[in-house]
């Protein structure tokens, strides 16, 4: 695809000409036309913002280093979209630089199985971020410019943005982080037209848009958002500024039809009938242009790129291996071992992608602490900013640079449930580490138990989740987590833990061990049953099974690091013993336990079956204490797989 | 429990009295040594930021109209605490105001079972609202704000913060809120030692933290953090100031333990051993505390108070009865009636309780329009700011008003998880209505897809779910969530549906019909299997069964509205029958099915069993287009039916 607009792709003009202004205001007039008629044909979608921002999408889609050519590639300049309900311009501006056929859009637009979605997705060619909850946008930008300055590219990202969703909290922290990090990479633009859904932004929610990006540390840019001459004035300005810089551009919500100007009506709805012919005639656009669209929405649908998760190419080193005889460790600090080990095997190995890990003031607890030292210019400092950490890594995890954020469970996922969902539906490669996770985390009681997060995954269709049972398998976990392509949320305690040794009283999850993700570790055999158990119970869980081997009963242990993925082979052989107890310090009714049942059900196969796990919000105390309060301390599991009758 | 401290409630001096100021001083002390051994005798808690606050709690606790005598009751002062993990100075400061015996909490802190858990939670009395996430507090603190002038009571909240979660988004938000509401009743306090985790405020995430209050409407004031003087005036002036006032409070991080001052290190470390006695040598106070604090501690634990959900007290009126004849509609505006309804019957009421009705600029969609225009004063408009609306409309509605809040499903639930676990956890009673649930969001595509809000409230406890599967169903379901106490989401999708019908071919869901939480109801029988269907999936199971009932089989058809708790009754009549169906627009994986099978292997019942659902991302266009693109039209649900073997 071509396009027939004059090039100008990273400034050539210290002011923009005459011709090449009204080129544009041409395609400006002809991309209307098509936003409107995109909307029309499905009698679905959101205009009035989509002729807002015409003129910002025209101008950075052709300021920046972003070709049909280079989209896919990674050492270019991105473009982030935080409003991503005005896809009808941000799609019609990319045919009008020769990303696309703007038939195929117009034709296909908010239709089933075409790629061009109510809101901007991946699979559109020269859109760099799934959108449409508002606010993230600006938190994606930091992250490709993050990865950009990492890669030492010299590219640029600019994030276009609604004026409504500038009180989300999280565009907030994403402003003091790019700050904080000094990206002058970054250029942003706010569609400025005062009118959001309910009305006036000063009638829905006043905020003081200029003050508040000045305040977090922005260089703050204001222009006409309706001319070329402006816009590209003010980005070339920003792109020689040494501190990110905002653009405010004044516009008018529904630009260029009359009747949807300065009104929230059009929202998000479109116009039709005489309305359309109306707003054709506004645009000296030739209404018969729906005709053409509606025949080629009969036809064969465009598919969209192919967007697939990409892997770290990261060495991961030699595993370390925890003795029993060694002071005992916890998993977090074998993850802590691993991740500095791969850290400075790849720190500025001149043909390796960075890694950066991101922290949001808890690397001494979640134990980066050593790769930050040791990595200082790939480790990435957001403070007590989840929302927007959650967002910018993930970005960044798909624009060439491997990507990890360690934290707490409630903050990494329970707090940012939504910033991981977007992370999935874009298929980033983002590694989320999670510590403190279930009751094991220390006396912060209820507040901090991480009791969820089997549960909040299971939500997702790519993200897979990784429990280690002990240090040995964490270290390995870990090596196996930066080698592979794809979200991956590796899940642990706080506590120090035995290390888990197989029959001959090695450690299990050593030597010839090797980490596969869905496989149940079968610890112990026995044929009057079976226990699984989850990450760290396992211990508990072999200790259980001593107690009833003591009462003459032997039971299996397996040791489940990968809840989300039942295995089935195990499952099978467990269900033949006639009794299963399942056990985990997680919530029991959205845990491992129901997946597990679910999965016999789904299987055709019955067993006398229970699952025990946490039941009630938890207490504040040492986490054995609560372990026992939970009825999850070895006791108590032989007592509850007895009760399987 | 007394209190030997002079009063200084509701502000009974112009300036405090040099005699009162040396009586809080001397509280202050106390207060310090009890913080310190507090954490000692565990081993665990964050002593230097309590010592940094310690003089904040005293003078908050101190002014505030909170009184261990009204503290349980509505009408009086709200004390919201932001950085929870400073319970050891609220504990000790409460206990000085006569809340409780200081020994309780220094005997029994962070001890399994005990109420003084790790985070301030609101077992313990005088405390309003459990926290411990960062960034939440404001918000609630607007929530109890927003109760207090709906109620017209004249009563003040206070906010305690910490000076690194200023950087939180979701305080932004609440700044806005309490800033465009006028909230003069609302005095925040932040503890501004400069120093987290990490390092000083600088060094970890820089920001103007003054300049960002301006810039939000707030009135900021300035003191020495540590002066009983300087804070009292500063609280008193900005009681009687005319916009909500934060005071910015110059502090000194572990103040009073030399070792302690100015450094992050004793962030949440306690000091143990000679580290202890220097402590207590440098507050004055005797090392032998602890040993008295430890005999009490293998004594009974001092149970904490009870807290119950309350009920809303609105009339919820006689309900509306829609016919199969009238105009299709959809259960967005059966909601939007029973609730306008609701509200004109209780408007302004001069025996009942406010109804606040909470909005993100949504109203339209999610149908509160109506009653907006019926209730104004009862309608808060909060901007597309949906962490502190889930907060502040969770706080509303434990504080003597019924508070609803309606949104899209992503933004209600998967965007605010974490906000409505606090809900949850903080037995609040708030009302979360999710429009566009499911694959039903209209053409939005994917990122507006809710197919996880089953997924997402089992993880709950406390929260129930109501899904109705018609108008009817809808209307007799909102009068019964408004009727309840407890947190309750009532969950629908967008489109217009067919009203279910009985046998009689009069309307299911009307007539006779009353809502009852947990029932399946029973839409058709037949031997030959059943379908469950969640929510609107219900009428195209109802078509299944009659595509299915002219090749020959009889299937039960189940409505399913309660998804969380399945109906055991139903599931033991449906298993005799062999085979069973389950269908939801939901991820099958997290969904209704998979509740279902678990409940079955629970129960020990086996039936040849399908669960058919949402399997992976989905696509934007028309709402039957995408279910039938994901299998889930009556055709295929009658096919999947026939499959089972």
């Amino acid at each position: 695809m071509n396009t027939t607009l004059p090039s100008v792709r990273k400034f050539p003009f210290s002011e923009l000409p005459e011709e090449v202004v009204r080129a544009l205001e041409a395609a400006a007039r002809r991309c209307r036309a098509e936003a409107v008629t995109m909307v029309t044909l499905p009698n679905s979608g959101h205009p009035a913002g989509s002729l807002s921002s015409m003129e910002m999408y025209l101008a950075v889609y052709g300021v920046a280093d972003l070709t049909p050519e280079n989209c896919s590639s990674f050492d270019r300049d991105y473009v982030a979209i935080s409003h991503g309900h005005t896809s009808p311009a941000a799609y019609s501006a990319l045919a009008a630089w020769g990303f696309f056929d703007p038939m195929d859009v117009v034709s296909h637009f908010r239709q089933c199985g075409s790629p061009f979605q109510g809101h901007v997705e991946r699979e559109v060619p020269g859109i760099d971020w799934g959108s449409g909850n508002l606010g993230q946008g600006l938190a994606a930008g930091v992250g490709f410019a993050l990865a950009q300055r990492a890669r030492g590219n010299g590219g640029r990202t600019y994030v276009l943005m609604g004026d409504g969703g500038q009180t989300k909290g999280q565009s907030a922290e994403a402003r003091r982080i790019a700050s904080k990090e000094g990206l002058s990479n970054m250029t942003a633009l706010v569609d400025w037209n005062h009118i959001q859904i309910s009305g006036t932004l000063d009638e829905v929610m006043p905020a003081d848009i200029p003050t508040l990006w000045r305040a977090d540390g922005w260089n703050v840019l204001e222009c006409d958002g309706h001319s070329f001459r402006e816009l590209y004035s003010a980005l070339r300005d920003a792109s020689l500024c040494a501190a990110p810089t905002v653009i405010l551009c004044r516009t008018t919500m529904g630009k260029g039809v009359s009747f949807m100007e300065n009104t929230p009506e059009f929202h998000g709805k479109a116009p039709l009938g005489e309305l359309y012919t109306r707003a054709m005639d506004d645009l000296g656009a030739d209404p018969s242009l729906i005709e053409e669209a509606r025949r080629r929405r009969e036809g064969p649908i465009p598919k969209g790129r192919s967007i697939l998760p990409t892997s770290c190419g990261l060495e991961t080193g030699a595993p370390r291996t925890y003795t029993p005889d060694a002071k005992r460790t916890d998993n977090r600090s074998a993850f802590g071992h691993a991740l500095a080990d791969i850290g400075e095997l790849n720190y500025k190995r001149p043909d390796g992608a960075p890694l950066l890990v991101f922290d949001c003031d808890l690397a001494t607890s979640v134990k980066t602490a050593d790769f930050a030292a040791a990595c200082p210019d790939w480790f990435v400092q957001t403070g007590i900013q989840e929302h927007a950490t959650a967002t910018a890594a993930g970005a960044a995890s798909i624009a060439g640079v491997a990507a990890l954020w360690a934290g707490f469970g409630v903050f990494g996922l329970s707090e940012t449930y939504n910033q991981q969902r977007l992370n999935d539906i874009n298929r980033a490669n983002l590694k989320t580490v999670l510590t403190h996770v279930g009751l094991d985390v220390g006396e912060d009681g209820v507040t901090h138990q991480a009791i969820d997060y089997v549960g909040l995954l299971r939500n997702f269709f790519g993200y897979r989740l990784v429990v280690p049972c002990d240090p040995n398998q964490t270290d390995r976990a870990t090596r196996w987590v930066l080698s592979e392509p794809g979200c991956i949320c590796l899940a642990m305690g706080r506590s120090r833990l035995d290390i888990l040794l197989g029959d001959d009283g090695a450690p299990f999850f050593a030597g010839d061990y090797s980490f596969e993700y869905g496989k149940a570790d079968l610890l112990r055999e026995g044929d009057d049953g079976a226990i699984f158990a989850l990450g760290a119970m396992a211990g508990r869980a072999m200790k259980a099974a001593d107690l009833l081997a003591d009462r003459g009963t032997r039971v299996s242990v397996y040791a489940v690091s990968c809840p989300l993925l039942p295995d089935d082979e195990a499952l099978r052989k467990a269900v033949a013993s006639g009794r299963i107890l399942t056990c985990e310090d997680h919530n029991v009714a959205s845990g491992m336990g129901s997946i597990i049942a679910a999965r016999m059900v789904e299987l055709g196969l019955a067993a006398t079956f229970r699952s025990v796990g946490v039941h009630r919000y938890g207490d504040s105390g040492p986490s054995e204490d609560i372990i026992k309060a939970m009825g999850l301390d070895p006791v108590s599991l032989a007592d509850a797989f007895e009760s399987l009758k």
